[in-house]
């Protein structure tokens, strides 16, 4: 049986590898659905390359475009909007989603697809750092695992062994440090854009490019492993690896550390996700540890990289401080890259709007998406102040 | 209920961590048995200390001693040779067999110890080297497992996770280098018995250190690794990493690879060999990556270090050769530690002894036994002959 799979953004960096996985397999998975939501010209192509049934885009404008791209020549429902999303990921036929979208519009998609008890491969961070404790619930409640595809997250995953579950001491996230972390405090003042953006071991999406130069990637990590792997945040710690190979290591309370390695290639942990529970061959390059010739480690500076230890704050709180944190750190990298922000204020404005933050617990979907909206509306007053 | 453990090899370098690793855990573990064949002083100690049933030790004459040394203070039946050593192994309140003592003495114990159903947890080489396809043919149709207590191969046993047995891809066993792998060609001529012993990472009885220079050890390693795992010969490869950190490493056919870390302390692969199938809680020293700093590796040089190729071909041909491998290497060690053979000469002796076999395939206990013997003769012959 092939699995029948959507993928939410397919055509972002995740969305793309994801389908060269997938096309390498037919035997094994058949596109059932894709979604996007700007890149149309990309979109038509992946639709007659994989022939989805549905496929799903921003607004009916876009989806009227898209049909008339498509000139008949292909059968494929086109929807819009967070219903069409909803849909893809929740249809019968589907038995496994991909959210490979940034940002909180997976968030209703992702629920639903829980509570249809789908097989759920997450790319998406925002989502599982802003309403963790729900959609974590979710799935319990549903029988359903998370399969994290996230390299570090997948790393933890593929060490921690079920029968040794109680046993982690710790859960050590490697970090890369970004382009940045060499430098002093002080040459942080003038980072510009294409510095930031130039991360030395892995091609990604703007976002998660700036995320990785403020550290502020890795904080969300923690988060997110905190909720994915349901373990203590005193048993979570980052430790900097420049060379990237060693995706992450668990530490069990006998004395021995379980390491994940690979090479630097999102397809890995995508392939594994896709197949999981089981492992399937593929040709993939493998790691060859004596070409790299040395793995290196230093302890993390959290003073000069502060955004970690905001993250830990957001988590000691609870509550919608982490859904704050990551609204205001959304807007505030997009201030950076479109409308003059300096990098080092970034993590400035997240910590002012965090300091502001009236606390409220427990919320609700509906809660965590107004307060993402309003912080939001908070964070891009205030970076507008800090750009003047 | 307390696991009734019988040492076999108590007062060597195993024997003594092992006992230390049961002290710590006098809820969890009691002593049945102790053997060891000269040191009659510490072995008096440990019968003081430990209060086993039994205790065993060469032959009548030491037996003897060792009873008046007791002095009728404690009650311990004392056994000798190799009726006590089975005696010791098979008793039906015994639960776990740790085979600690070099050599042949230790293969009728282990084989009876394995008829017996009882829990091997072994750290003889040298049984596993010469009689690995009989061993493993037992413990398969006896039900048990044999847990490794090598560094490597407990580390093999902790990356090979059961559900993915198929998917290896390659099994790399870490290997120092020994003290000399940085050394030309030229400079292995002169090898001091005080430098040949003296080992970077561990500290090992002399003969693992003499096996660990010539690296002749890694070879025994990758036999060892051959029979207890099942893999093919043509995915068991040997890594240079001189830091010894990452204690073995299993490459999966999906791309990724699972690497087991540790301090160097035989006690964390004791530990868990004693509590296998499950993990306790100690309070052994952690690793700490960020104060090591860095871990390197290279490409192993068998061109150098030819003893690695002589392990692949006994086991390429198979039969009486890794029992000839394995009893002419122990003999041209002890020549060179006390009788004057030169260290580059070791592994040629090996070599010499190896081609002059007339093989013999799908030899029994017996068998094994009598070529060890003949070997031994042989190559003491041999030595002798280069010496002069």
């Amino acid at each position: 049986m092939k699995k029948q799979i959507t993928i939410l953004g397919s055509t972002g960096s995740i969305g793309t590898q994801t389908l060269q996985v997938i096309q390498n397999e037919p035997e094994n998975f058949e596109v059932f659905a894709l979604s996007a939501w700007r890149n149309l010209e990309l979109l038509k192509e992946q639709i007659i390359n994989f022939k989805p049934k549905y496929a799903v885009v921003r607004d009916d404008k876009i989806a009227k475009e898209l049909i008339n791209r498509l000139n008949n020549k292909i059968s494929c429902h086109i929807l819009y909007g967070e219903y069409g999303l909803t849909k893809i990921s929740t249809l019968p036929d589907v038995d496994l989603i991909v959210v490979a979208i940034t940002g909180m519009a997976a968030l209703k998609p992702t629920i639903e697809a829980i509570n249809a008890k789908k097989q759920i491969c997450l790319a998406n961070k925002e989502i599982i750092v802003s309403a963790g404790e729900i959609i974590m619930k979710k799935a319990k409640e549903n029988n359903i695992k998370i399969i994290p595809i996230d390299s570090e997250h997948s790393a933890i995953f593929q060490c921690i062994m079920p029968d040794f579950y109680e046993n982690i001491e710790k859960v050590i996230i490697t970090a890369s440090g970004g382009p940045f972390y060499h430098l002093k405090e002080s040459a942080l003042e003038n980072i510009s854009i294409e510095e930031a953006l130039n991360h030395p071991n892995w091609q990604m999406g703007k976002k998660v490019s700036i995320d990785s130069a403020t550290l502020m990637n890795k904080g969300l990590e923690v988060i997110e492993a905190y909720w994915l792997f349901n373990v203590p945040l005193n048993k979570i710690e980052v430790l900097i690896h420049p060379q990237s190979y060693i995706h992450s290591l668990v530490q069990y309370d006998d004395g021995s550390m379980i390491a994940q390695l690979s090479n630097h290639d999102m397809r890995i942990p995508i392939h594994f996700a896709l197949h999981y529970p089981v492992r399937i061959k593929n040709t993939l390059p493998r790691i060859n540890l004596a070409k790299i010739g040395q793995l290196t480690f230093k302890k993390l500076d959290s003073k000069r990289f502060p955004s970690i230890e905001l993250c830990y704050e957001a988590i000691r709180q609870g509550g919608t401080l982490p859904v704050v944190l990551n609204a205001a750190n959304e807007v505030a990298v997009n201030a950076f890259l479109n409308q003059g922000l300096r990098f080092k204020d970034i993590v400035k404005v997240v910590s002012m709007v965090m300091k502001n933050h009236q606390n409220q617990s427990n919320p609700n979907i509906h809660d965590i998406i107004y307060q993402d909206r309003e912080t939001r509306k908070l964070t891009e007053k205030i970076c507008k102040e800090n750009i003047n």
